[in-house]
């Protein structure tokens, strides 16, 4: 089909505003490793796609695939090793308290049932999120997402900004950290008014929605400290954020949080929908009772053999090694560019998930000279980065995030094609 | 593992109550079309597994997710033929109204987008479902589940009485629908003066959860008249109804229904997580508009691929007409055993999905006669014809239906094997 077509008939059958990337889309027709290529051979190397974690068409994976779905796929309520033996070795990548999970197909199931879990558990319905975050589809989830940007806040959920260092909250005391705790503490405060009372917290640990922020030292520790204080529970949503993403398993992994509740979805399967939700034995027990949960798709042989053969690839081919190795090097390259670039606010991230924030004023970053965010060079960058062969995508809440989050295979030469492409276009835009 | 460990070590990480069938439950290790084996190579016909529609490790369905997983299994923000092309053909199966979809994951997630669009369509909140329904696991779809049983329904939710000729709410008129087509009436009345008003009403169009009942003729007919006069949608949660189960394709076809949205799912994918939400070009292009739907793992080249082979089984190999012969007579044998063991009040369904409704007492039906469901007499005879190498389970409302539901591929001699283990069960129970 020729573009033109393809994308009416696609309006007509998806409806109009089914999202699509870049002003002209691609028509993408094959993967390999980090490598898209569009229907006319023309080459990419996507420094967007976090969920074919091990790199697209990953032949492990795809044999692993191939051989279950031949052998068997059905669903839970039959024993089968090969669930029990993936759901043990996922348990023991997390910490000890975390020793039970529910599969299920996504990261908003994941994090529908972080949510019953944690509101069965407190016998509360109140959620504390950011201003910024997203975390999923489903109505529940749609409550606890993009509340800064259009909609007011239900009686169940409270809102705090998301912190950073870089557009500061003022911080009387000099303590970056305190403005939001007590944002965060007024939030809780305001839940127990409602009635609704205080079930707990949800969060991404590295604020991915938000834009990747630096954030100040000891927030999450003192976050997760004070929801316990308050009889809450902490969840943390590490869709985007964990499975080796930042160098190591987890994006909580040495900040302090000390998460009841842990989501992990997109990477799991290099593809194929399976997520799933960690908590305790005991909260696990109680979520089992009340709710009789049932997933069909989900804790099946095809899950588990699917999930193995990422686990095995991540783990002999040293991906969490060389998502630390080459994430530092790209993200030290490109705050490099900072004094040539001064449109280049801020660079952030850590492994291979990679921000770098573009402002309208080439200043320092202070909250006194209002450092603006400007989108539009943001969707720029992004549209030439694309013609260059380069696939990222525009983040944040500003929206004016260059979002670098490729599949962990991506290598110390494709970061330097990269900033080849990403020079030229500075240079081609003036910086 | 031996069986004991592997259950102690499934109850360890998946907590108490992790679903499992049968008293012993089965250690399966491999399916081949309706048969499944455990691990001692003991083989099982199967006839309660929907989802695996093509059979049990069907090689067309195997080969062509192994095909594209290796070539690209991606998001659905590029262009791709594959997915559009599949649609298109599903959208094809369906009456011309609904001519656009959304998809997603699992039956949840699907039956989320219909009630989210019905939602946004009318502008109101209220949902009537069935006193006995199920329609997902997210807290919004838990609102519409299991009502009857454990839980008072919220300010959004009216239940009203299944519909059923079995044991028919009296009917003053002599119309055994009236009385239900009033209850639906006064439920959507009160949820007018909850201040949610009438979004819609939901329901499987073979009442499945609710013990597969025979309705009373037109209901379904008048009751989605009632709706649209009410200025609500009907939602047609075809997860378990539809896909060629009845030997139509869906479970509406020829009831009159008239639904404004179309859920299906379990079979899609023979066992990958595939959903999908049809309605009008018009409703999509508003629910696109206010949520901004996106899906990771939906929409993709492997989703599409792996549909479409399924598609492709089903039509080549003639599984509607299958499923409507093999059924029909399936049906009528187990009918003629109601005056050989009275203690069968009931054989019912359509195609191959048939409930046999166990009683206390002999007699015919009769609601004065106060025939009383026996769901133990249901559990053991499930139990035996288990042992005797034929999976079903125990369903409906009162737990008291043996529900047989086979892959498509099911068979005459399949049929007649089974016939014989029943009757050996019913002989040995003392019927």
């Amino acid at each position: 089909m020729d573009p033109q077509s393809l994308l009416a008939r696609r309006t007509q059958v998806f409806g109009a505003g089914a999202a699509l990337f870049y002003e002209t889309p691609l028509n993408i027709v094959r993967g390999e490793g980090v490598y898209l290529f569009d229907a006319d051979g023309r080459r990419y190397v996507d420094l967007y796609n976090n969920v074919p974690c091990v790199g697209h068409g990953n032949a492990r994976v795809a044999d692993a695939m191939a051989r279950q779905q031949a052998t068997l796929n059905v669903h839970s309520r039959y024993l089968h090793d090969g669930v029990i033996l993936f759901a043990e070795r996922l348990v023991g990548l997390q910490e000890a308290r975390l020793e039970s999970v529910v599969f299920s197909c996504s990261g908003s199931e994941a994090n529908e049932v972080a949510l019953q879990i944690v509101r069965i558990a407190t016998g509360k319905r109140g959620v504390v999120c950011t201003n910024a975050a997203y975390h999923g589809s489903t109505e529940t989830l749609g409550a606890v997402s993009y509340l800064g940007r259009r909609k007011r806040p239900s009686d169940e959920v409270r809102t705090f900004p998301f912190p950073e260092t870089f557009r500061p909250l003022a911080a009387a005391g000099g303590d970056p950290a305190e403005p939001y705790l007590e944002r965060l503490r007024v939030a809780i405060e305001e839940l127990e008014g409602t009635g609704a009372g205080f079930a707990g917290l949800i969060l991404c640990p590295l604020f991915a929605n938000e834009g990747l922020p630096d954030i100040p030292r000891a927030f999450l520790r003192r976050a997760s400290d004070m929801v316990h204080a308050a009889g809450g529970l902490v969840i943390a949503d590490e869709v985007q954020a964990g499975y080796g993403r930042t160098g190591r398993w987890w994006g909580h992994d040495g900040t302090g949080l000390a998460p009841d509740v842990v989501v992990t979805g997109k990477p799991m399967g290099n593809g194929l929908p399976l997520a799933a939700t960690f908590t305790s034995r005991d909260l696990i027990d109680r979520f089992r009772a009340r709710t009789r949960y049932i997933n069909t798709f989900a804790s099946t042989p095809l899950q588990a053999a699917v999930g193995m053969a990422v686990l095995d690839v991540i783990e002999e081919d040293g991906l969490l090694e060389n998502a630390a190795k080459v994430g530092a090097a790209l993200k030290q390259a490109l705050e490099q560019r900072r004094s040539r670039w001064p449109r280049i606010g801020d660079v952030r991230g850590a492994g291979l998930f990679i921000g770098v924030e573009m402002v309208a004023e080439g200043q320092d970053p202070s909250p006194d000279l209002g450092l603006a965010p400007d989108p539009a060079l943001a969707v720029e960058i992004v549209e030439r980065l694309k013609d260059r062969g380069f696939l990222t995508s525009n983040a944040g809440a500003h929206g004016n995030v260059v979002k670098i989050r490729p599949p962990l295979v991506f290598s110390h030469q494709n970061a330097a094609d990269f900033l080849e492409a990403f020079d030229a276009t500075m240079a081609e835009i003036g910086g």
